[in-house]
């Protein structure tokens, strides 16, 4: 692969984006809570870099919300990144991105996370290696058909000019990685999910990259327009705080990027904002057939072709 | 070593123990609590054998309260167990235990967990080679010094029949186990710790399991009745519900009985049994100096020599 123009990595304009993505994003979801705002803290690390944590608490519409700006640098390659990929050990490196978890009061929106990253790596006299990642998927807790077809719908829409193989190898990837072997479930319904993107040149694989992180709210805000008014009990709140518990265990037990963070001296904050406020666990809870909530787990938590029908 | 009549495990009568600690266990737990009762639910294991997971729920005392006998076998040592004991890779084992978490309602009533375990491999005409272990660990919430040093007294009363660097060898081993390195913190005030006990012989390591087991409602019933009748306010509550989630990070993240279970398809339920009912996290919370709560991170989570001063 030769070094040309489109290989060349800008990562001074990758920032610049997710810098300005950051913001886009807390605007329009303090605009969609209508009352909460977001309050920010930002901090640095000794090993390089830094970032801003964005978290607004409390909201009409949103119990939590955090949007995480991240750059982080080091001289060597820490080992947990090396193993999979050997020939960058002992490069310095450079990583940034966006990350957000968004924690809505009402069950019947769903909680949703999402994430841009870019990596790049280097060693004097070698063209610098480098990678973009990133993806978003929706975790339902009474799910409409409607808004799950949508979330998808966009999703598609986001990478169909970059391909029409990228929906659904992304879909896939995305139903794969959110998945909880020890309870045989995904996390949700999925969406996209992509790591280390360079094939196609930096410029393109960039271009993407923008299209995931801006996409996402235009893929979240109807959902959350529709279905803010709608009323609940606290047979509802109760589910709801008892499924994101398998958040939790999803996070704490299988997420490379929270694990990652946690063991390399990351800001435990800034990472642990993607917990819920408020979780229950139940020993042995299991859904009344014939309910909304039986069929969350019948139908919904379960890897599905969303759009087939559509 | 000579294979001596003391160096000859016997397994069966390790599961009388167990089962009859179990029963011991829950029904001194249902007094104290004084309403509700254990709940038993026994499963079986599709790679061999089972196991009977008890559990207490909204109790006038205790919110939940999970005590768990388990008794697995298989024809090969799980990879995860070989990893650092090469010479067991192909041994069939055994495993067998008891292992319990109680979350109290009053904050003023510290959680606690224990667990004692016998493990055993085998290999056709070999010797066996077999270990036990377990310990007993507190994490208050509103720490009273007294109980602190009553609980460390018991245990170091349990160790020092066995010798008298027992206690202080297994204290450490337990502050150095319990420990979240992403906090800085230890998960509450420590206790015993002890894994791999094979040295003395069968008998006397067998004693010295059920010293512990036998031990540890000895140190946890006087602490819930000196404080079950105190009284306590939502604060109090939500600094409770705020720190069952160092609970469940370092079960999800570190514990490597839960990961252990979890990673080799033991039965999810019982082992996340250990999750706190109710729990909160709250980004950034720092407690205000001079309360009571700035001194539960100030004083009761550092390692300290808690009968030193006794």
């Amino acid at each position: 692969m030769s070094n040309t123009s489109s290989h060349v990595p800008d990562a001074q304009q990758v920032k610049s984006f997710l810098l300005g993505l950051q913001q886009n994003i807390c605007q329009r979801l303090e605009l969609l809570d209508g009352k909460a705002t977001f309050k920010a803290d930002s901090w640095e690390r000794e090993e390089g870099g830094g970032g801003t944590s964005r978290v607004l608490t409390q909201g009409q519409v949103f119990e939590q919300a955090g949007v995480n700006f991240s750059h982080v640098m080091g001289a060597a390659m820490p080992a947990s990144a090396t193993a999979h990929r050997p020939e960058l050990a002992g490069r310095s490196f450079e990583a940034m991105g966006v990350s957000l978890v968004i924690h809505p009061n009402n069950p019947f929106i769903p909680t949703t996370h999402a994430n841009v990253r870019f990596f790049i790596a280097r060693k004097e006299g070698a063209d610098p290696v480098w990678w973009f990642g990133g993806g978003f998927d929706l975790t339902p807790y009474y799910p409409f058909k409607e808004d799950v077809v949508s979330w998808h719908q966009t999703a598609k829409d986001i990478c169909d000019p970059f391909g029409e193989d990228v929906y659904p190898k992304y879909k896939k990837w995305c139903d794969e990685y959110f998945f909880l072997p020890h309870r045989n479930e995904t996390r949700g319904v999925g969406g996209l999910f992509f790591d280390d993107l360079n094939e196609p040149g930096f410029e393109r694989s960039f271009e993407f990259m923008q299209a995931v992180g801006n996409g996402f709210i235009e893929a979240y805000a109807p959902i959350v327009e529709r279905n803010k008014e709608l009323e609940y009990g606290d047979d509802e709140r109760q589910f709801q705080l008892y499924r994101r518990g398998r958040y939790v265990e999803f996070n704490l037990v299988y997420d490379r990027g929270t694990l990652f963070g946690l063991q390399t001296g990351g800001r435990t904050e800034s990472i642990l904002m993607s917990m819920p406020p408020l979780v229950r666990w139940e020993y042995a809870f299991t859904p009344e057939e014939g309910t909304a909530e039986a069929e969350l787990y019948d139908i919904y938590l379960k890897p599905q072709d969303w759009l087939a029908a559509v």
